[in-house]
C-alpha cells in the first residue's frame, strides 16, 4: 500500500502570490510547534498512527528545501518487530561503547538517561540521503558536498514541527554504528541513514529538554551566540 | 547592542505537561509555513527588519533539537556593506566555476538563473557550527561526528519557517568556497559556515520553487521516497 499518492488540489504555476506576514493566532501556532516540540523517548502510547496523520507529516518533510531541488531524501517506515529488534540491539551494542567514554559519575548519569524508545515508540522511520540523487553535478552542491545531507536534515525538522501539531512525539536516536543501520536496513553505500526516529502519539511532553532536567547539560543563553558582521564581533 | 536577551515567562521546571494535537487551525498554519516556504533570491524588500521579529526568528532557530543539548550553533548578522561585497565576490567567483561544470542548454539555463540576494537583502546572516561546543565528548555523537552539523541544520529550518510567518524570505547560497567565507567571517578553524542565508521582507513569494518554473528539475512524487521495513521495500 502507498498512501501517498499525488498531492490534492494541483494548481501550482509559476505564479508569484502575496506572501505577508501570518496571522498573529497562526503566528502563534508556528512558534508553538517550535517551542513546545520536544525530543521524545519516554512518553510515547502504543497506539499507531493513522494512515492520514502519517501522510501529512511525511509531506511535511518532502515539501522541505532541497540544493538544487535533489530531494535527496528517502523515508524507510519501520514497523516490523523484526528489524526493530535487530535496531535495538544496534542501539544497544553501541551505547555500551557510549558509556565508557564518560568518566566517574558522568558515567553513572549516562547509564540512568533513557536515550531512545525503539520498541515502544509504533513507528520508527529512518530518512536517508541518497548522495546520488540529482546525477553527478547538483546545482548548488558544486562548491558545498554536504549540502545534500543539509536538505535531509530540513525534511527531519519539517517532520519533527508537524508531528508535534499532529500530538505525535518523535525522538532522534544516533547511537548507532552507521555499518549496522547499513546492514539491517539493506542500505546501498551511496545511501546515508542520516536520521533514525521513533515517532508515537503521546499525551504529556517536557516542558524543558531532558537533559538539562537531568542536569546532563545546560542551555546557552541566545544572546550569548549572537556576533555581528563577522566571528566574535558585536558591540 | 544585544537585544537578545533571557526569555521572558522563564517558568519551565522538569514537568510533563499536556501535549496532545494542535487545534485545526493551528495545525494549518503549521502547514502553510511549511509548504508557502519558499527559497528566496529576487523578492526582497529594501525595509528594515524590526529587531523584535528578529529576535522572534533567532529564538526559533535558537529552540531547534541539538545533540546533546550542545547547541553548536552561532548567528553572525552581516550588514555591514564591504563584508557583503566581499561575500558577493566569493559567490561570484565560485558561481563561474559551478557554470563550466555545466555542459550546452543547461550551461546556459544557469546563467539565467538568479541564485543569490546577498547586496538586495537587507541582512544576511551565517549560521555557524561549533564542532569544539559541549566538549570532547558529546552524548549522542558518539558514534556520529555529523550530528552536530545536523543540529545546526535543524535552526537553520526553524528559523526558516518562522521568517515565513513573519512575511520574511530567506535564501540559502551555498555556491561558495568554504574557504573564502572562513576568510571573510574570521571563522576559527573548528567553526564550520553551515549555512549563508540572505533575509529580508517580501510581499510575494513564487508557489511553486523556481528551479522548478525555469525546468531545471523536477519534484519528485512522495510515493516513490517511501519505503517499508527496508530499503526498497514496500507493497
Amino acid at each position: 500500500m502507498k498512501p501517498f499518492g499525488p498531492e490534492t488540489g494541483g494548481t501550482e504555476t509559476g505564479a508569484l502570490k502575496p506572501a505577508g506576514p501570518f496571522s498573529a493566532p497562526e503566528r502563534a501556532a508556528v512558534y508553538r510547534a517550535i517551542h513546545e516540540r520536544r525530543d521524545v523517548r519516554g512518553q510515547f502510547l502504543a497506539d499507531a498512527i493513522d494512515e492520514a496523520v502519517l501522510s501529512r507529516i511525511l509531506r511535511a518533510a518532502h515539501a522541505a528545501p532541497s540544493v538544487g531541488l535533489s530531494q535527496p531524501w528517502n523515508f524507510i517506515l519501520i514497523r516490523d518487530d523484526a528489524v526493530r529488534c535487530a535496531v535495538r540491539g544496534a542501539f544497544e551494542r553501541a551505547n555500551a561503547e557510549a558509556r565508557e567514554m564518560f568518566e566517574g559519575d558522568r558515567r553513572a548519569l549516562y547509564s540512568d538517561l533513557k536515550l531512545q524508545g525503539i520498541s515502544e515508540a509504533p513507528l520508527n522511520l529512518c530518512i536517508t540521503c541518497d548522495r546520488r540523487r540529482g546525477g553527478p553535478v547538483v546545482l548548488g552542491r558544486t562548491h558545498a558536498a554536504d549540502t545534500d545531507l543539509y536538505s535531509t536534515v530540513c525534511a527531519v525538522q519539517n517532520l519533527w514541527l508537524a508531528a508535534r501539531a499532529e500530538g505525535i512525539g518523535v525522538g532522534w536516536v544516533s547511537i548507532f554504528h552507521e555499518a549496522d543501520l547499513r546492514r539491517i536496513l539493506g542500505l546501498p553505500d551511496h545511501v546515508v541513514p542520516v536520521a533514525y526516529l521513533c515517532l508515537g502519539h503521546v499525551r504529556e511532553l517536557y516542558e524543558t529538554p531532558e537533559l538539562e532536567i537531568h542536569g546532563w547539560a545546560h542551555k546557552h543563553a541566545l544572546a550569548d551566540m549572537v556576533f555581528e558582521d563577522r566571528w566574535g564581533g558585536g558591540e
